[in-house]
């Protein structure tokens, strides 16, 4: 079904549409990672990380939502669906039951990595074919690096 | 790991953490079906359901979090994670690419109509062993049933 | 015409769905006879009692909105005409003119007692058959007994 | 019992409250009619009209408010309960049951429509006699008729 | 000092000028008499009487800016000092020390009452030459006789 | 295509229609010639009058959509393109390039004193066939003549 | 002195009230405890449990609001005076001067856990003559279980 | 335990602390006597006067934060427990049961009385030690003197 | 008609309370006298001044307000009536007519230069015998000398 | 006459500022167009769209006011005029009088298409010679693209 | 250059500003010393003492402004450039790099109590010549010492 | 001591940071030159400008905490001291005592202009190395360069 016409060529179609379907399966992920141990975390630092990870839960949703919306905008259909994150995420970790607070932060250190890594490879791919789009990419890597710095800084 | 201290009989327990359990997978696979949606709807009434559709993804996740945060409350690490959502949801629809606006309709009534029926047999399960937990699972029917309706009632 | 399916089997949905007709009438009502008064009471406590009922004419307007609405989530279409409303309501003083403050309190008092009196006989009914509508004529009636303690302590 | 002195002389006051009763009575019922709609509309428009209806008992609300106001502020008691409503409407349609969304609309353009004639006259009326009411039926016509040429949009 | 072009000829200028200054000392006053009123009151309705007198302040010093501006801007330089509003405003009564609670609803009756006459009076005056200022003046005049059936309910 | 249905007679809607579009057109272009100052300004008053134009802005952008609704509510649809205002509107002077404050405050006088003329002519001219649209004009002209003051009063 | 008529059976009514006044006491001193702790508390996780602390407080003047005047609507007065919380109170521990950060959470564990257990009593108790009163009671363990697991998790 | 360092001198300390805690003991009683009657006032000015206590209740809940934490400030922990303040108190009347509006207000007056008495010794005794916290008493008596008047006032 | 009862001993009162009323007539005119330049000013800078002259409004309506019910709490009826303004204030300049910005500004500093002297000589009397009072100049002091300072430094 | 500095060289400022201008005369259309059809739209869609296109004026309108500043900024006055605007647009379509649902949103999609196209031809011009404007343009399409997307899912 | 005339006489003058210039460069040091910490701390209260920093950083500005335009408001213009308080700051530790959270809050407390030390030997010193800047040293002092509080007890 | 983990290349990191710290002096500069002028500023134009200086403070402290931020999260300790920025500091100008308000105006085109000139080359310096950093000074140099023209404008 023909429903959106791109401004890309395809060529670049291609490559700025594969990034952001990855960096929607990095968010979704993110998201449901930081509430699991939003959840499940315990220890002296519960409170404080408690209400830090939420504040990494809203900037997943609202990254999740740009990149979703610009794959459409584009004229590719995004795909958030539980099982194709399951299996598509680039966040390796993923813990369960009660967590204590430092391995909380360490595992939020572990999978801002991971998202940071690939999502600065896609700031290198789409500058060519779609500076929107990776003005875009640029926005959240900027955010998360400073999610990233945060948890880093409590484990020191 | 042993950390919360809850106020139920190991029986009642039991009942009530699975009921609690399942209800947060039914909803995280809520939120992001409605969000797939979101995303991918098309036709005339595009608009008006693409923000009916974010209306349920703060329902569901609004409700999520209130079901997790209460089987921590009794002592039960909750497991909200994109393999457990994906392998135990009670959503069996799950659309992919872009969808009709009438279609989009009748996804959501099916996939509410699910997750209704599995939350009033939790409503009927946690009476006795926690009317706590009970009177979360009734308000939680409450919503989803006037979602519900809402998706009928544009199909019709 | 066949719209929206109801989640209760056909003898529950009938008690139901009277309970929830007859709380609608009376709360329409109650919602106009305490504007009716807000209107029309004149005396030393005038100003006190006239923002006083305004604040019973929001509930009143919230919980027939939530009556209404559940109504149509069970698939039993509601009606909240004039006519209706003047023939079935539970109120059964309904003063013209001007009204003295004592006399304003006094119907209050009355007009909530009737409406009270048939709404924990609504709660009564609807347990067994739909918890979820028991949960809401719960939380009116709260609010309700609230407003009566007000209006009689006003007139002790 | 005589209780606010008019600024009025006995024959501008009669024509004047005579005005204001009707308009009093016209939108009492128009706000009941266009909730009862809001509850009770069913097509794919359902979402859209059932918002708009809303901003019809919204305005209905206000209005009836300030002319009720307005009569007493006058010396003159306002009517504005059930019984008078349903005897005195100039609303004739008043449907029950579920409706299709084509006939919501419908119905309140009529129902706006003998409003509005109502209206008018009373601002043709009440001009001599006292411009201050005059000024308050100028401007429930003029948003009255812009929500009638929205429902008229809306069914071209 | 010639300052701001008139758009009325001068005869018209001078009927409606009279009237915007008439006001403004009438409206300063009355803002100064509530006031007063507000701090001295004492009874049993010393509560209700001293918040609603605060309405009537706010009631009098926004249209008490809106003649002044509105004579500026026809080019008139309005005059609202001390020494003006004590010679010259239409309220007649101005009690000094502690005041019952019925005596200062009494006074309020009055004191609108005396404002409510002459500011009818300027609407008959000013529709002719300048339609926009006596649109003002009916604005404050619905105001002000809704202020005074309230205070005259409260003494009935 | 007939779509709304005027509740004026055919000579009435004329007169009024025309003067809806007049004033529509000399709204938008109001809107425009105060933007193109607000960026365009220089001198020591700059940030005073740069922050003053934009409240003309507002304005005038509120006015417009008024009228234009005002239009469609009677029947006849508002013309507010580009070109239609570059030929049509009222306002002569339409300066290009830096302008000094000095300037740019005469050039506002100018512009609102044309508009303010017109304005006060439709004033008239409707107060027969449409009180309703009458009182529109009325409001728009009292704002717009209080702009003009303080302009003037800038300049002295 | 009799005053609020109740809508209870007397044995049913002593029940209820027993209950209400029970819980009233519970959480007076519960948001007592807990700002005591909130100005007391040293150490490293001062300024988090500082903070949880306030929200411990808000809570339970919130809920003994609510206690409170449902007492009242019953027609029973409450009584939240020092004398009767200091003697009547479930809270067992009730520490004096400058407490460690950890041995404040787990004085706030105790507390919330004698307020629970008295609590949940309250909820058996009064499904029967009173599913109003019982409903506010769950609403209040639903509320100081959360508050119970968060301190709990801290201390783990 | 030591923990904060005092800024005073320990003859100076012992003068403003005991200051600091005889406040906070009157100011936790003050705001528990205030809402008792708040819950048990009945009579014709039952709402007016009922608003008018939750007023003086966040008064004293603000005030007697200040005191506490400004005796932390100082190196003292404060002692706000319910029997100390049951024992310590400087208010002397506490009505149970249902209380007659007058006998409210009066009973008010009496609490506020001896508060404040009590304040305005404190800040005498505090001017040399310890300006900062003179200055807190001084701004707490001038807010309970108001009350005290305005409670005064009604019952004159 | 003795009404609230005073915490000064009398010749203590005395002092204050002449300070007290002295403070409110000047606060009245200087509410006044702002507003009035308010409206007539003119100039380059009229809109900045026309601006900081309602800042001006906002203090003085602010601080009369808080004097006069400060004379109430401490039992003497404060006067704040037209003609007590017009013949006690301590404002000697008050000028007609349109004003140029320049001379509007000087106006001010000379209006504000003669209230703060007579402030600072209330915060010398009232120190010793009413330190509630005298706090309440010092902060009335420290806004208008704020104010005091801008109006210089627009004119040098 | 000179005003600003460029901070650009003269051959970059050439490339930029018209890049600017013609953004600027494009975004001015695109809000009057969007306004157009907000007023002129009929059929079974209205009120969606016509709630829609108001997004469309908001986005317009900042993004005009961005580039129009950013014109000032660089030293360049900018041209809103509506005969410049008229004359350059780089919209085509520009419809009089009713258009139907399905019209108005192609007329939409194209208009928006031929800004989008115009707008990522002035990213790659300006890149180079000032990244800043670039980073402009960069924001404005990916809000027009997706403005863009949601139109065209509408028409799908 | 001669701008604003001081109210008060040279010597106390003298005085006074010295203590004002002095307190201000304290002031500005404060909020650069807090921000330094707020981006270098590092360990598990991080997050915790990151955001108090921020409040001591909001008090410090806020402080700042008021000293500064007290001083202006004296007639003596302030100095609160980089190298007056690089060199006039009373505080002495400044340190660089990343800093663990336990150094990060003892820092703090030296800072703070420096600080504090200064400001309370300003409240002694300006009393007699001009109370009006004592108060707001007062305020100042009640401020500082209850952050010093807070960080103390975060290293008890 | 190692914190936190660059995701940057030793040579890309070196030249990232060094263009930070130096954003960062010039920014803390900016805000304490901004404040100096705010608070020493005479002339007619003294309010004008006063606000606009606040709005420069604002922009220069979001920025100062953007630029400090984004270093600790690139892993380099961010220095903003007072010491550091008296003898880093791009900005050369810095006056001492009163200042006109048309000097005023040039020192602030002139820092800013010093300011954007080095922003400038950090945009080209850090394209290359890190995109992420240089979409930061690219916002940066755009809100600097609109303040630049609105200073210039205004000595036109």
């Amino acid at each position: 079904m023909y429903v959106v016409k791109s401004p890309l060529a395809d060529e670049d179609l291609k490559t700025v549409s594969e990034a952001l379907q990855g960096a929607l399966v990095d968010l979704v992920d993110l998201s449901l990672v930081a509430k699991q141990i939003h959840w499940n975390i315990v220890g002296p630092r519960f409170r404080s990380v408690h209400l830090q990870l939420d504040e990494v839960v809203d900037s997943a949703r609202t990254h999740m939502d740009t990149v979703a919306e610009r794959a459409s905008a584009l004229g590719v259909p995004p795909d958030g669906r539980a099982g194709t994150v399951a299996s598509g995420s680039g966040i390796k970790t993923s813990p369960a039951g009660w967590i204590k607070d430092a391995d909380a932060v360490g595992t939020m250190v572990d999978a801002l990595g991971s998202v940071i890594t690939r999502m600065r490879e896609r700031v290198k791919a789409t500058g060519e074919p779609d500076p929107v789009s990776q003005d875009i990419f640029i926005g959240i890597t900027a955010d998360l690096e400073k999610h990233h710095w945060m948890f880093q800084a409590e484990n020191a």
